[in-house]
């Protein structure tokens, strides 16, 4: 496998055009057939690998914060009569199976980005199949808000995957049919079986579309939908006195054993199978919501969270053996929880502060996802209050260090942990709840109590009798306990961590997202791990080479 | 593998005792070590196989037929200081991989069937646990409405699963313990890595048990708990007037090619991977409720219900290469609507009406839960009416003839589809609604048009446009349309179609059972197709040999 950097820019897109015309941008997907990430594979048909996947993030993320006066996005494709043919199937009959998994999780968290632009962020996404979508192309579209599909008799969609590979589609086709759009479970089943797909009045009939426009109207129905849903939407106002924000090149060095960023730095342990990643909290506390505006993406929130996605994708995908990642975070409190109150106090009238906690959100999600064993250590100097508390209640296991060390300065002070309210709504989990709300699923009481002492920084003791954290070791035991959580993780099973992780995460209700990352991306993995799919004689080998699948028909 | 039959009787338990003393039923497991379905195992340590639990199911039913008077069971162990060490280790290791996902899920159901009684049948049952419980032995408790633990210093309840065997509690245990006992998820991770578990007074407040118990006080606490439980309990009277119902042996002929019973027959055509299933309607309408008193298991409801579960596990067992059931139901409409409207008015009063209903309901679940492609057929002379129409409404695809054969004789009368107030709540799926309603999820104009219409016997034309059925075509492409339908199905992965269904049948909100059955499932599947799990150096061959497993640490 590559090494994957997640970093890139317009001026270097190979697959995508980003258009801005006053309020509505319109991404075009033209991808460069020879650009494919790795050799091997040749992206026709407006099929994607990973790299091209890329860029689709970079572009959904400046049209939110380069962008604030676009309210509609159209998203359609370059090529002739193809929309985009999906994920490519010579590179994923190649790939191995962590790649493919990986680069499954990536692509739906993108979509999932997609979906948010659309619900919180006032930029409404549309999808302009001007030609046919199959597969993960129509699972781009299923992301959007309104679908439109180019009525010429010959272009369709449809999610050819079970009947042309044998695997199911991987980013939330089944479970946005079902439960997005509504298509009846029945008709659901038959579309995912018919490789050539439904297109005109039955597509839009069984709501797999929500319009099929004839070529002569295409230009023009799509411009005016792409209006339409502009002027309905809340975005908050840029204008002006308050434009676009530049996502600036990250600064970043990586060697073989560290990854470091201005405010986030992690330490890999390859031996031991550890990463140790420590955020830094700002340097002073901002003065008003000028600031952000001021400074861009210099602004200490939105620089830590830019910092944290890049370094989640770069180890999720470039360090599938650094299985435990061991987070801290260093600082002073008070200056996060300064950040956290001016954004929570602008963010219903700031498009910045707006966007800023949306992408923290989506960050700490994409760590919800991650499969990797997560230990928070909550030592004296840190500063896990509001935003960066989330990481420790993100954590499997959190330990705080009751007093202090026996060798620590004169003047240093025990750990605290802060809740704010950063804590307590606006950056939920997938399945709809904040992380304390999951954290104390069920037990309203443990919930109200901590709510009762938000604002407060409290020590190791009372943070362990609220359950706010899991351990609260002293000096004594802390070394052979911490020592203790993080070898022995590393001698566990890690599929077996992997599928433990992924069901305790998620306590309570379920949603569309949490269903494509629990249930479908869980049969997804067990699909392709199969010999039915990728052994030798698999549908993903034998696809395009003219032989049949050698099927074991054993039903499981 | 064995063939296995899941038909027992109390007679004939060798691993369980079942004894009444009035209100209170006390199920006592003290497997056989030399009883494996098998050779190759001793189920040593109360640890058990797929025998030890079918008579564990058998035991659940007979309490609610045969004993109505029975309001609380108390679930413990025959032996000394162990009440269950859960699935046995070795059967597990030696298992292929079809028998391992099976066996979950038929034990799945069993646990799920426990708390159906707890919840809906006023048969409450208690775990004490007069010894350690560990892994499927403390799922067990987990499945019981109240853990008592015995508080001796040695006793434990553990999920030992993840750090000794590499794989996940297979019977719902990742799932209950945080949302049905809310142990908080930070303690859940530390609970499945501490392989020696956890008891007394911490157990208690890590909500892992409900109370720890000193050895003195057991018996006087067990007994004293039973009987609030049964005064407590809201189980419909049973008494002299309404003795239980014996379940007798179930009349069924088996051979190579066919499984027969009265009222249920399937045709095995293993060349094309099919069951043609056929359910018979009753002879007669039913004159009032005393008569399932007067005829007890011949009562067509319960008696085609037994038959159509034995079918279930017997098929899904036995024939894992029979990949698509094809369903039929032969018979008089409005006689199934008279048996089914007797039940409803009944079954708020009636405990074997309630009993009867219940067990519809969860016979259906298996239905839905089982990994085989289920296409029905609506053709002249059926009775998809009411209980029997769940059939059809459980179907991945429902094909119903338009107008008559060519063939037919004369005065034969089209196919017609009548919704009942079966249909309408009494038998919800595993996501808590209807059939019905996860059909017409986010459409309830659709559910609405459909309900107005119950009692009426729908056409094929009616049936289709209101979306009760998936096509409906007529005699001319009748045959090739069905053939191609059910030919093509044989000829996909059998993996894909299993992911592709059980994404599909659960639209909607999801619940214990579903995130069990979708999520857990899934990724218990998963793992245990893994090497390090499975493979010649994994965690489940490795286990007992002295050994560590060899893993290969890349994380999924």
């Amino acid at each position: 496998m590559p090494h994957v950097d997640f970093r890139t820019c317009p001026q270097r897109y190979r697959h995508w055009r980003l258009d801005i015309d006053g309020p509505v941008a319109t991404l075009t997907m033209d991808v460069d057939e020879q650009g494919g990430l790795e050799p091997g594979y040749e992206l026709k048909l407006n099929s994607y690998d990973l790299g091209v996947d890329i860029e689709l993030y970079d572009a959904t993320q400046r049209l939110r914060f380069e962008h604030p006066d676009v309210k509609a996005v159209v998203v359609t494709s370059g090529k002739d009569r193809i929309f985009c043919a999906g994920a490519n199937i010579r590179m994923l009959a190649a790939a191995s199976h962590p790649w493919k998994v990986n680069f499954c999780k990536f692509t739906n968290e993108t979509r999932n980005g997609i979906e948010d632009a659309t619900a919180n962020s006032g930029q409404t996404y549309i999808a302009a199949l001007n030609g046919t979508a199959s597969g993960g192309g129509y699972e781009l579209a299923l992301a959007c808000d309104h679908i439109m599909l180019i009525d010429d008799r010959s272009s369709t969609v449809s999610l050819p995957e079970l009947p042309l590979l044998g695997v199911l589609p991987g980013t939330g086709g089944l479970t946005r049919v079902t439960d997005k759009r509504h298509v009846r479970r029945d008709l659901a089943d038959y579309f995912a079986t018919k490789a050539e797909g439904i297109g005109g009045r039955k597509a839009v009939q069984w709501k797999l579309a929500d319009e099929a426009v004839p070529r002569v109207r295409w230009q023009e129905q799509v411009s005016q939908r792409a209006v339409v849903a502009a002027r309905a939407s809340t975005r908050l106002p840029g204008g002006v006195d308050r434009p676009g924000v530049a996502l600036t090149a990250l600064r970043k060095t990586r060697t073989d054993t560290s990854v470091t960023y201005p405010h986030v730095s992690a330490a890999l342990d390859r031996e031991r199978g550890i990463a140790e990643i420590t955020v830094s909290g700002p340097a002073a506390s901002p003065a008003s919501i000028e600031d952000p505006h001021a400074v861009g993406d210099a602004f200490w929130t939105l620089a830590v969270t830019r910092e944290l996605d890049d370094l989640i994708l770069d180890l999720r995908t470039n360090e599938p053996e650094i299985g435990t990642w061991v987070l801290r975070a260093l600082g002073d409190a008070r200056r996060v929880l300064d950040h956290d109150n001016l954004l929570l106090a602008a963010m219903s009238s700031d498009w910045l502060a707006n966007e800023i906690v949306l992408y923290l959100k989506r960050t700490l999600k994409r760590l919800d996802v991650t499969s990797r064993s997560l230990i928070a250590l909550i030592e004296p100097g840190s500063c896990f209050a509001g935003s960066l508390l989330e990481l420790a209640l993100a954590a499997d296991r959190s330990y705080m260090l009751s007093g202090l060390f026996a060798d620590s300065d004169a003047g240093t002070a025990p750990a605290a942990i802060t809740v704010g309210g950063m804590n307590l709504g606006p950056l939920p989990m997938g399945n709809g709840l904040t992380r304390l709300q999951t954290r104390y699923l069920g037990d309203d009481g443990a919930l109200a109590a901590v709510e009762k002492r938000a604002g407060e920084p409290l020590a190791a003791g009372d943070a362990e009798e609220l359950g706010l954290v899991t351990f609260a070791p002293d000096d004594i035991d802390w070394d052979e306990e911490v020592r203790i959580a993080i070898e022995e993780r590393a001698s566990f099973s890690p599929d077996a961590l992997t599928g433990l992780e992924a069901n305790y995460r998620f306590a309570g209700p379920e949603t569309t997202e949490t269903k494509i990352f629990g249930r479908l991306t869980a049969w997804q993995n067990w699909i392709f791990y199969r010999p039915n799919a990728s052994g030798p004689d698999g549908a993903l080998r034998k696809y395009g080479t003219g032989q049949r699948a050698d099927f074991d028909r054993k039903r499981v």
